[in-house]
């Protein structure tokens, strides 16, 4: 990893040229340089959690004079319970990981197809605060064989700086390029990166909804992610109340400033009397501020006490479009499964939701019906995770529908060529004539 | 499928929603629909083909008069001998695909995540000639549950219409919506529906490389596809004479007007006088022009008879960088392979490339190093094909490196979700901390 303040195009190039190296080295090269970062970032947490320190106590500030919001300062604390050992071990996760699996096909005799899998070739990561992601993304672009450039926010320049000497140290001593990872310091370079189509063949912005918009507009690049983070859950009347309030609970409070936390909750008319009163008093009491809409007032102010009451506030229809990555929940009422549905469908942003039911049908009608990355039964959107899948980490979430679609891990990050293997067979001998030959398209073993 | 006047935007709406309907029905009953297809094309030949007939007449009279491409006018034949053949078949092929497997893991007891492919939504694709692409598409996407729209060249309109015409008659009496296939056929509507970035999904161009590169720069929605097709194929001194011959002489003239045709050798410098000789005469004898570096034409001025050494041409450079789509040849002369791998991935377009070696070390290099969707060892570059694959039928070949490289068959029309069934489970019960669970990341068989 080089730390870098090159021109763009020439940081560019430089990786371009890391990438060819990276793509024909060993697994055993790239997972012995995985270790080395992992041995070096355990090594030097002290001095990267004081660097972290720093970022923090001038984002609070910035917080307080209103110039930045309380969810990057949230993202930004890498002291945050969890979140460093979560770190070192998707290192580790990530250089378990087997290459993805290949297709193989028999042509004819002597004629093989194989689809092997390869690295895209030179990855653009942009990202606002979350300094955990350096560590996430160089492992699995090293792991993938791919290079990448990385352009952090200027939040987290101090944690940035110190993660990144300490995984340029590690690799030192590996095989690995210097130039496969290159941390871009300078300012206002990301227009320029974003016009280096051909140099740089896929940008992962992680961000805000604002970055991700720009990012997408302005670039031919391929852009892989999220813009919103618009979850929903569906609470059915059969749902299992204790259930129901664990759930929910989790999906808003765990970490508010996730993306893949509940925005708006959809309660069925059958459920607002029995199943939203305990989840609504269990939320309130962990500070959350519910906006409902009349229907689910209305049932609210009857069930609980006027203490709580009072707190409710009243829903907009701009609540419902709305990622509020805080601890706000927006409550709609609706009449059946196929109505919360369609509310899904063109309200959410197809990141992740979920039903809470006991009917098994519902819930398949439910996850085959929302067009969404991620579509739970009874568990926490929170769930929507690369780590939590099994994928080691993840470079981030991704609503697209092409290439890779929900948590993003090590397959995302590759594609795959076709090798054919021959004994010089020529197409003109296949075909339906007389004394022509007949493909057999017989599926090998790996 | 209908052939529709409808506005851009009405198309593309109504192609959404026969889209939420389609991605719903069962496997049987897309089946259905393609059987269906299948009889009603096969009972219509005659019909089809006059139509074709009286597009060919027409395109040949443009092409005389200076107006149109002859690789144009020879992609527009379905008469060609084998064509409507394939198509036909590739109906039936289709149908018997299986859907793309799926990943499952057990996150933990009674919590099991299942990858499931689905349908992408909306296709647009872009054609200008080859009347085939309508029913090869119409049919990868009934099987795989997306909706298209279709907007053919009017150099094919009679074609077209006659095809469609039939397939609309046949879904009739099928579950799938009429409005889930539309062929668009009003004028000057590409503008329009390459902005309609909020109903259309992906954009598959089969044309041009001019048609290509305009959509590419047009629209925000992704692109699939290839705008070039220049293929090498590298002549290394241990390849068998014999098969070089064949092989060669297959990836040059079976076909010239597709993408997939070789356009450039690579002589190695220890071939030239051995090997390129009886390439060069077997090549000069099918009507190809020549078009020799130095090198190669004095080896084979010195080698063949006046009579053929008058018809050798010399090359520039830009022959190098053309796809002649003609029976043109470029001939460049290299020493290594390294030399050979780099031409290739700085004047290639990534798309095919083969080595004619008996060198199993040599090829396995060479298959790793060249940065292209297919790499081939002592077999024609013409083998890159969806139906020669065994995919059934291709929407195109693609040179992305993301989502779908190379031949695009089925599992290119699809992506996934992600389902969590699980029993209530939240994230904060897993962690690191005492008596918080792990997940068991156990994969599941299908």
């Amino acid at each position: 990893m080089s730390l870098t303040n090159a021109l763009p195009v020439d940081a560019a190039k430089a990786a371009k040229s890391a990438s060819h190296t990276l793509a024909t080295l060993p697994t055993s090269a790239r997972n012995d340089a995985l270790t080395a970062i992992h041995v070096a970032l355990s090594q030097s947490k002290e001095e990267i959690l004081a660097a972290n320190a720093r970022d923090l106590t001038a984002a609070t500030k910035a917080a307080e004079d209103g110039k930045l919001s309380l969810s990057i300062v949230s993202r930004l604390d890498l002291g945050k319970k969890g979140k460093w050992e979560d770190m070192l071990k998707g290192i580790l996760d990530v250089r378990e990981l087997e290459d993805p699996v290949t297709l193989r096909t028999r042509l004819d005799e002597g004629l093989d197809l194989e689809r092997v899998s390869c690295p895209i070739g030179v990855l653009l990561i942009i990202f606002e605060a979350r300094p955990e992601v350096i560590a996430n993304i160089a492992s699995l672009a090293i792991k993938s064989g791919n290079a990448a450039i990385l352009k952090g926010g200027k939040e987290s320049t101090e944690s940035f700086v110190a993660i990144s000497r300490v995984i340029s140290a590690a690799l030192e001593a590996t095989v690995v390029p210097n130039t496969a990872i290159q941390l871009v310091t300078t300012r206002d370079v990301i227009p320029q990166l974003l016009a280096l189509d051909q140099y740089i063949d896929l940008v992962i912005p992680r961000g805000s909804n604002e970055l991700v918009r720009y990012i997408k507009s302005s670039t031919k690049i391929p852009v892989l992610g999220h813009a919103d983070g618009i979850c929903s859950i569906y609470l059915e009347h059969t749902a299992d109340p204790e259930m129901a309030v664990r759930v929910i609970v989790d999906s808003k409070t765990s970490y508010p400033a996730a993306c893949n936390s509940v925005e708006t909750l959809l309660v069925e008319t059958a459920s607002l009397e029995t199943l939203l009163p305990p989840v609504a008093e269990a939320l309130l009491a962990k500070g959350v501020s519910l906006r409902c809409d009349a229907s689910s007032k209305k049932a609210l102010t009857a069930k609980l006490s006027l203490h709580s009451s009072v707190i409710l506030q009243d829903a907009d229809e701009s609540d419902f479009d709305t990622e509020h990555l805080s601890l706000t929940l927006a409550i709609k009422t609706v009449s059946t499964v196929t109505e919360a549905i369609s509310h899904i469908n063109i309200h959410g942003s197809h990141h992740t939701d979920a039903i809470i039911t006991s009917s098994s049908p519902l819930a398949e009608q439910f996850m085959s019906s929302v067009d969404s990355a991620g579509v739970f039964w009874n568990t926490s959107t929170r769930m929507a995770d690369g780590m939590r899948f099994g994928f080691g980490t993840e470079v981030g979430i991704s609503t697209n529908k092409i290439h890779a679609r929900g948590p993003v891990g090590l397959e995302g990050l590759m594609i795959y060529k076709y090798k054919i293997r021959g004994g010089g067979q020529i197409t003109a001998e296949y075909g339906e004539g007389s004394g022509q030959r007949s493909f057999k398209h017989e599926k090998l073993l790996f």
